[in-house]
């Protein structure tokens, strides 16, 4: 039995996290590794076995894949079934298919049986499909496992677990309580049980602290909450994970169309789904469009999946170039605008770069709808128009101070407004209009809002000192 | 009294949350503030707040900040007791201490008792401090806030609640459930119950679930699970979400330095840390070193706090064209240098942002420590000569087709290939140091990366251009 989830119980034996000490697993798990090595290289497998199930399946999961492949494979066949799904279960996806293809037929239907369904179905969706069908075909549990199959990883359907226990309102809380007791044998601790009619509809919720309180002969309909939040299968992960944590709530039951009980999601399983989200958004502000890159990913990954967006930044600072070289001829008059060209590109970059951070965090957080729109952008344009006054004055009067032109510095004065004003409203209505569009408002990565700023920062700065040319050149 | 927190029990009447409507409470809110302005304007002011209370406190919350000063006053001494304890618990800090300053010396001492402790304690800290003095010697309950008020709001101590019910090794289950009965005067719902020895130090903990299924003479000390990971209240909030997200726990004690138990951090908060850090790492990614600001800020509030970074960014910028001032000369000769100056310094950017984006999250999610950092150098200096080398070939390639100079790209190409090796390890290592120098990783905003790989750029570029002038003179 694995312990249950969702519960401070899970004991690994280091009790107190120690002030200033934020990474003391990893000093557990590395002498963990230590004792586990030496162990395997005097042939001792049952000690490095002990020594690695002392672990917290966490942990344990984590000192797993920093061993070789030998000493997996060394490992991985005298774990034991509750063990094995643990293991299952903490490991990365592409981690656990690997491990579960290294396993028997017979083996790792025992295997999958004992995991939770919804980390089941996970894992059978990343193996390949005649390896999964046999494995679903051995299993004594597959039909808990198989209507999780159909829902897409990253949906509320996708994120539930169907180990549920559910009650009728005609049950007493006596029944109730005997209900629990006998389905102790799956561990998967419910701290919410669910009311359902005859026709399996979700009718009301009961939390553990009432059942336990209540006079045995009271009928569960008189202690239920009748106003439970449910989510349909099809809803993002992400608007599960806002509606639980605006609510503050642990369990979100999912139902079908038709209001009938399916599954349950567990707050532990939507913090993840909020760190996922919140890495994601990072990295798309920085150019990374894959979450699953990781820092110790391999340097054939690394490269792979970074370079499609350096190639197409590539292409949009080639582009940012040839709006440069319409005005190539004016360098060989006036040097000095090439000195102070990028100041205009890179300040409008910076602040519109500000304004799609809090945009997309805004819309992450549910804190703006579409209807706002128009008071944003009103609002944004006044604070970009200020910000440009204040920087082009300082900006421009350093130049002016620095070169001793006062025209350079009113015209690099001036640029900085109005690519300000540009920069502040591309990086507000961007991922606005993709949040209309229904796609992902941080699809709007900077690269894109320093695309804009970057050319029209340039054509600002030079268009305006070619019309004033001859006051450049006066001096 | 206030529903339970971290149950899905609190009821509004929205039901079901219907596909492809992820913003289905912004409906009910909005069409709610309809009714109570209504009801104000002629007169019905119960109307208004039996209108308002039907909300679920956090949409309650919602459409009080939404109305006007006026409305406020009118309703705000109308509601009861647990009505605006609710009220102070899901309103911003800000707001919320507005809403205390309101409300009568002995009617906040009421409100304040009403309030988890946590929460009061947080109201209380926002507060003027002789009237937060006053409130507290008007308290019932003001020993169960008071310990709170020492802790740092971002710490373990600070997150806590100190509404726990403590169970004894010796006593029965039957007892232990007494216990709970009698606590519901405090409807704040332990999902867990701590036990505790002769000193007050934490020794176990015991699920409902467990305590529910055994025999009413067990004694606790035989179900209890004396493994229970806890906190000290000095701990940053950070290693608290990420202790609670890695081990997926719901609930997390905190102790003193002697093991004393002192109180508990539950899931609903560890959220809002997780929320809350992602926004501020976003934020400072965007140069925004403020999580605080929000879409909806005024706009003076708004200008005030993105100007510092701008005006740093200017600082920037600036020195970046003195780099650039010291090759002025070239650009009368060799105008096209002008024109993809900026190539390499925008590439290079991207590229520094990347890598910084990948550390800082892994340190976040405490993927990468102190240890690992040569091996990470090492890697991310590999996929930065890599990177280089891609970019550098297509550009140096398509400048030269584009130019018809071949040590025009050249040039270009070997530029890219110094400066984006320059930013993967500015990107990485930056970072790693600051969380080494026990300094928040994310301090290393984008910012300084590319105020980096510009100045880089640059040299670098228009370094080899005066190195190999007279070959680019020549054709």
């Amino acid at each position: 039995m694995q312990p249950q989830s969702g519960s401070p119980l899970r004991g690994s034996r280091c009790r107190k996290l120690a002030e200033q000490q934020p990474f003391m697993e990893e000093q557990l798990i590395d002498s963990t590794l230590e004792v586990i090595r030496a162990a395997l290289q005097s042939g001792r497998i049952q000690d490095a076995i002990a020594a690695l199930t002392k672990l917290h399946p966490t942990d344990r999961a984590e000192a797993f894949s920093e061993l070789d492949d030998q000493a997996q494979s060394a490992i991985l066949p005298r774990l034991d079934i509750p063990s094995t799904a643990d293991l299952l279960e903490e490991l990365e996806d592409e981690e656990a298919a690997d491990v579960a293809e290294n396993l028997s037929t017979e083996r790792l239907a025992d295997v999958l049986d004992e995991m939770e369904p919804d980390e089941a179905a996970d894992v059978l969706g990343d193996l390949p499909p005649e390896t999964a069908a046999r494995a679903l075909a051995e299993m004594d549990d597959a039909d808990e496992v198989i209507p999780l199959l159909s829902h897409p990883d990253e949906t509320a359907g996708g994120l539930m677990t169907t180990w549920l226990v559910t009650l009728r309102p005609e049950e007493t809380a006596a029944e109730a309580i005997e209900k629990l007791r006998s389905a102790e044998l799956e561990p998967e601790g419910p701290y919410y049980l669910y009311v359902i009619d005859d026709s399996e509809r979700l009718v009301g919720v009961v939390g553990l602290r009432d059942l336990v309180i209540a006079k045995p002969q009271t009928p569960v309909r008189a202690f239920m909450d009748p106003d439970v939040k449910s989510a349909t299968t099809g809803i993002d992960q992400e608007d599960v994970a806002r509606l639980m944590s605006r609510y503050d709530l642990t369990a979100l039951p999912v139902v079908d169309d038709a209001g009938k009980l399916l599954g349950t999601i567990t707050v532990d399983d939507v913090v993840d789904v909020i760190e996922e989200e919140a890495t994601e958004d990072i990295y798309r502000f920085a150019n990374l469009h894959d979450a699953d890159l990781a820092i110790d990913s391999p340097i054939s990954i690394s490269v792979r999946r970074r370079l499609p967006w350096l190639y197409l930044s590539t292409l949009t600072a080639l582009f940012a170039s040839w709006v440069i070289s319409n005005f190539e001829a004016i360098f060989e008059q006036v040097a000095v605008l090439a000195v102070f060209q990028s100041v205009v590109a890179g300040l409008g970059g910076n602040a519109g770069t500000q304004s799609l951070a809090i945009a997309v965090r805004a819309i992450a957080l549910g804190e703006i709808t579409i209807k706002d729109i128009w008071r944003t952008i009103v609002k944004e344009a006044v604070t970009g128009i200020i910000q440009g006054i204040s920087v082009g004055l300082i900006a421009g009067i350093g130049v002016y101070l620095w070169r001793g032109s006062p025209w350079l510095g009113f015209i690099l004065g001036m640029a900085l407004i109005g690519n300000m004003l540009i920069a502040v409203i591309v990086g507000t209505v961007t991922p606005l209009l993709l949040k209309a569009l229904r796609q992902d408002p941080a699809l709007a990565s900077s690269a894109l809002v320093t695309a804009v700023t970057d050319c029209a920062g340039f054509a600002i700065f030079l268009g305006l000192a070619t019309l004033l040319l001859p006051l450049l050149t006066e001096r």
